[in-house]
C-alpha cells in the first residue's frame, strides 16, 4: 500500500449510504492524475439495518460484513476509521491531511469551502433545502472533526458547478423577491459528477481526435458550453425511483381529494398539508408507483410481460429525450458528444440504445450495437459506443466518480487547497 | 346580411370573456369554406364590471358599449341575443340551427357531443378539472337551452384533438390506478385551435408548394404528426400570465414556509392547504409575479429599462424553446413548419424573432425581418415569415380562430352533424 502523510479521504454520503475512497498524492500539481486510489469502502442500508459494509484495498485486504454497530452515518464512518486503522502501514489520525465531503446543496456557495464553525453552521442552515442528503454529510463532517482532528475537512457542493446558469433559465416564474429571500431557483445538482464527466470527456476527445481532427480542447457533455460550463438541472425535473418529477401544480389536489374522482370542489378536499403533498410526490411516485419497483434493471427486464414496466421505461425515456432535445437547442446544436453516465446511463444498454436511435436525427453518430453491449467488459473511464473513427457528434459512456473528482479538485484546481497541502 | 335558417352560432367562453361568431351555411359539404362569417361579438371584463361589449356585422351594424345588465356569462349571452334580435333580417329563435360551444375540458370525450341531459351532467362533472372555463361554458349552454330552444347545442372539446397522445407521454409518474380513477394525465389543451392551425397550414403548404415541390398533403404544426395528429400539451407546462408552469413539487413548501428563508423544517411550515398552494401557483405566479403585469406586449416594451421585464421575456422564450427542442426530437426532425399562433405568437414579432434565430440550427428557414414586422398588415390566415420560395422547414404565422373551427367541423367533419343539418 503506497502511503504518505498527505492522504486524501473522499466521502460521499447518500440518504442511506456512504461511499469512501482514500487517495495518495503526488507533488506534481500539473499531472493529469494527481491522486492515486488506495482503497474504497462502501456502506449501504444505513437507515435499514443491518448495514452492509465493504472495504477493499487495491491489491490488499477485502472485507464484506454486516456490523451491528452501524446505525447511522456517524457510526458508519467510525466503523470505517476503525478498519482503516487496522491496515499495517496507516495511521488515520497522522496520515489523512484532507477529507473531502460531497454536500448536495450549497445554496449560494459557488466554491468548495474549508469547514470551520461558520461554514458548518451555514451548511446546517442549507440542509433545509436537501434534508436527507445534507443532513447525512453534516453527521459525517462532525464525526471527522472529532475523530480526525488534524485533517482539514472541505465541503464540495453539487450545486457549485451550475453557478453560471443564466437567470432566465434558473428562475421559476414566481415572485422574485420571495425567490431571492428563500433561495428558490433551479440550482442544478450532480455538479461534482458533471465536473468529472466534463474533464474526462474533454481529455478523451482530445486524445481520440488529435490524429484525425484538429479539434478544440473544450469538449462537452450534453449541455455544457465552453467556460464556465452550464449543465441544466435534470435531477428533480424528470421522474426518479420514487419521485414524480416536475408536475402541473393542480395535480396534487386532484390526486388526493376524497371524492375519489376528478373533482375541483373544495368540499371534497382532504385536509392535506403541503408537506404531505410533497412527501407523496417525492417518495410515493416515480417508478415505484408506476411499476412497483425502484430498480430500473428489473423494470427493463419485466417489459416483455408487464405493461406497467413498459410504461415506466418508455415514460422515463420520453422525459430524458425531452431534455436532450431542449438542451441540444440551448447549445445551438454545437454539441460534441452525448454522454451516458450515472447509474442508469452507465448500466442500461437498453435505454442507451433507445435514446441513441431517437437522436440520430439531430446529427449524432449511429450507435454500434456491439460496442454498446460490451460496455460492461470495457476498460477505461470513457467508452465510445459510436462507430469506429466517427467524426460526427459522439455517443459516449462515462463512468463517473464523485470521490475522485473531489480529491482531484482538492489537489489541482484550487491554489488555496494546494497551498494548504504544502504549507 | 346573407341569412338563411341554417345559421351556426359559435360561442367561446373564457373565464371572464365571451367571443361569439355567427355563420351562414352553404349546402356543399365538400367546399373548403363551408361557412360564411356574418357577424362577430365579444364581451370582456365579465367578472370585473362594467363589461365591455362589442358587436360587429360584416358590412353593417357596429356597436361598442358597456351595458350595466352584464354581470355573468348568462347575462352576457342574453345581451348578445337581444342585439342579434334587433338586426332587421334575423330572428335568432327561428334562424339559428346550431350553437357550437367550446368546452375546455372534455375528460374522456373524444368527439364533439350533442347536448342532452346526460351530456350536460357529464360536462358538469368534468368542470371540476377546469373550473373557471368549463363553468362559464355550462352557464352559456344553459342559457342557450332556455332562450334558443329550437337550436341544437353541440359541445366541442379542447382536449379531443390530443386523444391519440401515447400513454408514456401523457402519463405522469404517479400511481396509475389513482390516475385512471381520477382522470389524471396530461390532456393537452387548445385542441380546437390546433385543429384550425393544422387544417389551415396544410392547405397553405399544399398551395404554396404545388409549383415548386411535389409535397405530400399532410403538413404540420410544431408537433403534429400524420393522422391522427398529436400535439403535446403546452398550456399548463409553461408559465403564463399568472401561472407558474410545471414545478418541482418541493417548491411550494419553501415558498410558503413562515421562517421566511430556505427551510425544510416542518415546524416552520405555515398551515397551508394544497388548494391554497395551487391557487398561489395558478393565479399569483407567471408574468404577473415576475414583472408586475399580465400584458406580454407591455413586458416586451419595458425590457429596455426594466430587468424584471427582461427576465420575464427571456424566461418565457426559454420555456418555449424547451418545448420546440423537445417536440422537434419527438417528431424525429421531420417537421414541415414551425407555426406561431395564439395571442403572443400572432402579435409578438420580438418573440418570433428570438425563437426563429435560435432554431435555425435545427434546419429552419432564416426569418425574413421585413416579413416578420409586416405580419400585422398582411392579409390571409397563414403568413410565411421565412424567405420567399424557401423549401426548408418553414416559419409561419397562423391566425387561429376557434369559433370558425367549430362551425366548420359542425358542417363538414361529422356525418352525424351533417345529417342533423339537413334532416
Amino acid at each position: 500500500m503506497p502511503t504518505n502523510n498527505n492522504l486524501i479521504l473522499s466521502v460521499n454520503a447518500g440518504s442511506s449510504s456512504l461511499k469512501i475512497s482514500l487517495y495518495g498524492t503526488q507533488d506534481g500539481r500539473d499531472d493529469p492524475d494527481p491522486v492515486q486510489l488506495i482503497l474504497t469502502s462502501s456502506i449501504s442500508n444505513i437507515s435499514a439495518p443491518p448495514a452492509k459494509f465493504s472495504f477493499k484495498v487495491l491489491g490488499g485486504t477485502s472485507k464484506d460484513e454486516e456490523p451491528q454497530s452501524i446505525h447511522d452515518h456517524a457510526s458508519a464512518f467510525s466503523h470505517f476509521i476503525e478498519c482503516l486503522g487496522e491496515e499495517p502501514e496507516i495511521d488515520p489520525r497522522r496520515d489523512v491531511s484532507y477529507i473531502c465531503h460531497r454536500v448536495v446543496h450549497g445554496g449560494d456557495y459557488t466554491d468548495p469551502v474549508l469547514i470551520n464553525d461558520e461554514a458548518y453552521k451555514h451548511i446546517e442552515r442549507l440542509s433545509d433545502l436537501a434534508p436527507l442528503h445534507n443532513g447525512a454529510s453534516l453527521a459525517v463532517i462532525k464525526t471527522c472533526l472529532s475523530q480526525l482532528p488534524n485533517a482539514k475537512s472541505i465541503a464540495f457542493f453539487d450545486t457549485a458547478f451550475h453557478r453560471s446558469i443564466p437567470a432566465h433559465i434558473s428562475s421559476y416564474a414566481i415572485d422574485q423577491k420571495i425567490a431571492k429571500q428563500r433561495g428558490l431557483k433551479k440550482y442544478g445538482f450532480h455538479g461534482l459528477s458533471y465536473s468529472f464527466i466534463l474533464r474526462s470527456v474533454s481529455r478523451f476527445l482530445q486524445q481520440s481526435c488529435t490524429s484525425a481532427l484538429a479539434r478544440p480542447p473544450a469538449a462537452s457533455s450534453t449541455a455544457s458550453r465552453s467556460t464556465p460550463p452550464w449543465v441544466l438541472p435534470r435531477s428533480m425535473g424528470s421522474p426518479g425511483a420514487t419521485r414524480s418529477g416536475a408536475i402541473d401544480p393542480s395535480l396534487i389536489f386532484h390526486y388526493t381529494n376524497k371524492a375519489g374522482r376528478m373533482s375541483h370542489d373544495k368540499g371534497s378536499a382532504v385536509h392535506l398539508h403541503v408537506t404531505q403533498a410533497e412527501h407523496i410526490l417525492n417518495t410515493q411516485a416515480g417508478w415505484k408507483a408506476l411499476a412497483g419497483t425502484t430498480d430500473f434493471a428489473a423494470i427493463t427486464k419485466q417489459r416483455a410481460d408487464d405493461p406497467a414496466a413498459t410504461l415506466a421505461f418508455d415514460l422515463f425515456a420520453d422525459r430524458v429525450l425531452n431534455y436532450v432535445g431542449s438542451y441540444h437547442l440551448k447549445l445551438g446544436g454545437a454539441v460534441d458528444a452525448l454522454v451516458f453516465s450515472g447509474g442508469i446511463g452507465e448500466r442500461s444498454k437498453e435505454l442507451r440504445a433507445l435514446i441513441a436511435e431517437r437522436i440520430e436525427c439531430l446529427g449524432y453518430a449511429r450507435m454500434d450495437e456491439g460496442r454498446n453491449k460490451a460496455v460492461d467488459g470495457t476498460e477505461g473511464v470513457v467508452v465510445d459506443i459510436g462507430p469506429a473513427g466517427s467524426s460526427t457528434k459522439r455517443l459516449l459512456v462515462c463512468r463517473t466518480d464523485e470521490q475522485l473528482e473531489m480529491a482531484r479538485q482538492c489537489v489541482i484546481e484550487s491554489d488555496q487547497f494546494y497551498r494548504f497541502l504544502h504549507e
